[in-house]
């Protein structure tokens, strides 16, 4: 187990009084452990106790090799992992509980009385995630200039005539050639019509020209999530569609310049969304303006208006206002990630945002 | 909501004890319901009382069309769902609860005092979903009717130099063609070595002449999956492989022959191992006879040695020997899926099982 994060998780157990917890979302057991596991339908606890006396309950048909730092117990398919589990639990304190864990899980182990009450532990373990050590920085940072190297390589196909899902096809291979794992999430590869509707599905249509084309990408290195969208035009820009993209870097530029510590989570969305009111395009604005990420490319912290969190050095978040007019087939979008610094954020996307015009072939 | 399907439900509850439930799973609301839904880590809850005080909680972004003939209240991210369900609910009452439901909302009902117990309720579900209704029926031989095509499109192709996961990419397409939503698990395209491992992940090995290849492929048409194994030569079979053959295509045949009302899921299990057994080579058919199948290609329950469950009309499950001879680079599996009738079963798939030697290309 990694000692900083797990020390940090106990700390923080500590003051919100849930002296055990299972945690059992894969995600959440790498960032402690280091390993990954999907167990599919069957039982996979981590369990942590204020006391030190962690104990990890794996199934048989994933043998782990090597010291994790932290007792494993095996247990096999003709046995009842939450009884085993049970056996460590202190029954007569508070229990947090992974927010993802099967009902069918929690229920046995109230049943077998594995705790004196039973919350959800998720936040802690959610809220130690949001803070990115040195480490992970770099590997955001790392992730993120391969998804500079991707937005270049992908522009000039854009007008080559892929539909969307060639398109789509081809940025996948793109992050498979730049070494990534895989993509972080379905890459959004919508040209005009598609782009004006945030919540497309990418289908056999084709670029025209004219056409905006959103690009909203991000692959996996080394565990950790980049993610970025540029918009850009096919052959040639009316003077509607650029006086929207200059709205959209702006209000990304302001969003950027609120990403500071001891500001809140809203006022980086309101700091976008007012200039894109400001302009009267309020309503086109039709969502957050961003999330975090890490190893997931969606984490818990969401740059919206109702989040009044206030922001601490380390966090790392997206900052993607966007206009969309389905009237017109004009949407803009455009992303960066940033990581919070003692004086306000780095931004980790080097990519140009001066408007692009893609010549068809 | 269907409503012979409902009443099944309900009728079971009864029996059970569980007057009331929680349903979570998209694929048993789909059953129910004939709606697809799927709310990501949103709060989806269709709520079952034998009072017939129906209620199906879902978030505005998932708006439905028509009368699903059960009251819908909708909520908004910035709402507690869980709340508004637990209004509906009988508090001094046993609540059955999705065995995959996330604990954050178990935890939340239960802090709301949402009923008197909490049991796991998925297996009234998992039963009744288990016997196919005379429609279901139709579906699962539409399907398997396909892939009896698949299978024939797909063999050529063994021979023609494809690595494994060409292979694999190949059998997605074919799908696509006969005019399938998708396959219905990844499909296993394996040569020679890694047909000879049941764990075998799809690589970029390729096939050489004597190779055996195991194919074991499905896809979903109209919702419902489809199932079937295969194992090919190139160019040549060994004695020894053909031995091996003809050894699985017989436990193949003799589980089929076992499968009946009245016998139990085991039978069919012992029917073909104990052939496999006699002949030598129990230990290495390394894992169950087969799993049941539906809106799911791998339902609840198993044809394995300790599932005494007794066969009912209507189930449809698969029969899938196989023996895997690692140090050989031999690997032989045939599977059909059948549909329990009166008087024994039905096999879904016409696809030979005679021997076939792929001429190389």
């Amino acid at each position: 187990m990694d000692q900083g994060k797990v020390t940090r998780v106990l700390k923080s157990m500590e003051e919100h009084d849930v002296p055990q917890m299972i945690v059992s979302d894969p995600v959440a057991i790498f960032y402690l452990t280091g390993k990954w596991i999907f167990p599919g339908e069957r039982l996979l606890a981590l369990y942590l106790n204020v006391n030190g006396n962690h104990k990890f309950v794996i199934n048989k048909l994933f043998p782990q090799e090597g010291d994790l730092g932290v007792d494993i117990i095996y247990y096999d398919d003709i046995e009842d992992g939450v009884e085993i589990l049970s056996k460590y639990v202190e029954k007569d304190k508070t229990m947090g509980i992974d927010k993802t864990w099967p009902s069918k899980f929690l229920i046995r182990l109230q049943e077998l009385g594995g705790g004196s009450k039973f919350v959800n532990g998720s936040p802690i373990i959610d809220y130690i995630r949001m803070i990115k050590d040195e480490k992970e920085q770099d590997l955001m940072r790392k992730s993120s200039k391969i998804n500079d190297v991707a937005m270049e390589k992908i522009i000039p196909w854009v007008a080559k005539g892929l539909t969307e899902k060639e398109l789509n096809a081809k940025m996948r291979e793109i992050y498979k050639e730049l070494g990534c794992e895989d993509v972080s999430f379905d890459p959004i590869t919508a040209y005009g019509h598609g782009a004006a509707d945030p919540h497309h599905v990418t289908d056999d249509s084709k670029g025209k020209r004219g056409d905006c084309v959103i690009l909203d990408i991000g692959g996996f290195k080394d565990n950790y999530a980049s993610d970025m969208t540029r918009t850009v035009f096919i052959g040639e820009v009316s003077d509607r569609a650029k006086e929207i993209y200059d709205i959209v870097v702006e209000a990304n530029r302001r969003g950027i310049e609120a990403a500071k510590p001891g500001a809140r989570m809203c006022d980086v969305d309101l700091a976008a969304r007012n200039y894109i009111e400001e302009k009267g395009f309020g309503e086109y604005f039709t969502h957050r303006t961003g999330h975090s990420i890490g190893l997931e490319d969606h984490e818990f912290g969401d740059v919206s208006s109702v989040n009044t969190d206030i922001i601490q050095v380390g966090q790392c978040f997206s900052v993607e206002p966007g206009i969309y007019l389905p009237d017109e087939n004009i949407g803009v979008r455009i992303e960066d990630l940033v990581i919070i610094t003692e004086d306000g954020c780095e931004v980790l996307n080097d990519f140009t945002k001066d408007l692009i015009i893609v010549p068809e072939e």
